[in-house]
């Protein structure tokens, strides 16, 4: 059942993508295709299996509409990762086993990729073919731009650039991560649910559930920087470590680290207690974070 | 009277940004420190004049409102600079006179600073604090959008950077400008005249207007790149024709492309023919855009 569900999610995205990334194509290709070859390079699209099954929870809108919105989160992430790659940032070769952009582009052309990648996002929330409420559309960008700028991802990657050996408390990595990646999977769950219409008590649940996620997410990410193989990783293992960055691991430990993570996963059932069984996917994605092998 | 009003609205678009920039300050100092520095370096405005102006063409909305849309255009703007200006790209040192973002604060943060601005201009657009009805809210993060990415000004950035070294006709050169700068500028008209409520005349009549200013704007660029000097330039005299790009100048001669940047101004004025007095300050803008001396 569950199998299914991130099966026919993962379909269901990068169809809507290849379609949307079609419409934005113009003359000059290689920043189209640096686009494309960034945005559809796979991935487990957590992001839009979070915006989906959250939809699901709350009554389910109609599935175009769904599919653009998780188009623009994974814009978003795309881009993201595109510029986080580039030399003057993290200097990553590779990524989910390929060349990362500015390797098969070069660094203009990535720059510019990742750059329209987030306008794309933008222009996916107010698409005239969107078959949603105004209002629906503005709260789905005001949650996007919250979550990606100076107040959420942007900021958390700027804090992080600045930890490089340096020794931060639990707290202050947990603040670091909650902006870089836990503020886009908080902005999924959310918008997945806005789509809906869901109320306020529902939003606030889904949002406690997305912290918990977000963050089992990036612990489980710090465990199998020492744990999997580069080849199961997609990137070199040990990455974070060798540029001595600080990791759940190395302030926990290991062991304290995974049971860190599946404590998170508990704590996000619990938070799910209020919804009935339409809930079930967001609690599947749940365990699947924390127990996957890369 | 034209003098005044360019007095005021620059003022206004400083005091707004300086007002919703601070809004996104957060625990990164260096990050916010890098977007105020682009996004309050001054500079002409001409973006936000153009918005200012074409509203009051078709009937002044609120005031706060029009600040707002200003003040999402000027960060796109101000983004598309410190990304222009970093190393991998045009590799520039010097903008308005100043340090370039990437020289005061390093790359990463130049680039950040720059990914955090553009998901600024949406959240700005989208603020619940702002007196739009959502279906105009939506129209304009639309308008940007469009603009911003991989159909307008990404993509000229992308055709302008294999354009170096290489011969382009004139309808080529207009097409690569048409999309690097002319589609903001478009945006920028459009974007007034759509938080007015104009009606598709008025709208399709601007649109025209906007596309000569902004053809006019870039001919004088180019022309006041080989007459003016560094100091009034802000900017390395003859750098364009130094890194080999086709120019207007380069194209036509000097003579011609000052021609051209006259006639230009005077078909603005004609699309401009069915507005009352209310359309005179985009019909000083105009003027001033050609007639400037940096």
């Amino acid at each position: 059942m569950f199998q299914k569900f991130l099966k026919t999610s993962q379909t269901r995205v990068e169809l809507a993508l290849d379609q949307w990334l079609q419409a934005a194509t113009d003359d000059n290709a290689k920043l189209t295709e640096a686009m494309r070859y960034s945005a559809m390079n796979g991935g487990k699209r957590v992001r839009s299996l979070l915006a989906f099954a959250s939809a699901e929870a709350c009554g389910e809108p109609a599935r175009d509409s769904l599919d653009a919105i998780a188009c623009a989160i994974e814009c978003i992430h795309a881009y993201s990762l595109i510029h986080d790659d580039l030399p003057a940032m993290d200097d990553d070769d590779l990524r989910r086993g390929k060349a990362s952009c500015h390797i098969a582009y070069g660094e203009a052309n990535a720059i510019l990729a990742g750059d329209a990648l987030q306008a794309e996002a933008f222009r996916i929330l107010t698409a005239p073919e969107l078959a949603l409420a105004s209002e629906i559309k503005v709260q789905l960008v005001q949650e996007l731009a919250l979550a990606s700028g100076s107040q959420g991802m942007v900021l958390g990657q700027a804090v992080d650039l600045n930890a490089v050996s340096q020794t931060l408390s639990q707290s202050q990595l947990e603040t670091m991560h909650r902006l870089k990646t836990g503020a886009l999977i908080r902005a999924a769950v959310r918008m997945g649910a806005v789509a809906t219409g869901a109320n306020d008590t529902e939003l606030a649940q889904l949002t406690q559930y997305a912290q918990c996620v977000g963050l089992a997410f990036q612990v489980k990410d710090d465990v199998l920087d020492v744990t999997a193989d580069t080849s199961t990783l997609g990137k070199p293992q040990g990455a974070d470590a060798d540029m001595n960055k600080p990791t759940f691991v190395s302030l926990l430990g290991l062991k304290e680290a995974e049971r860190y993570a599946q404590s998170l996963h508990r704590q996000a059932l619990d938070v799910l207690a209020g919804f009935d069984y339409r809930a079930d996917n967001l609690r599947h994605i749940s365990g699947y974070i924390v127990n996957r092998a890369h």
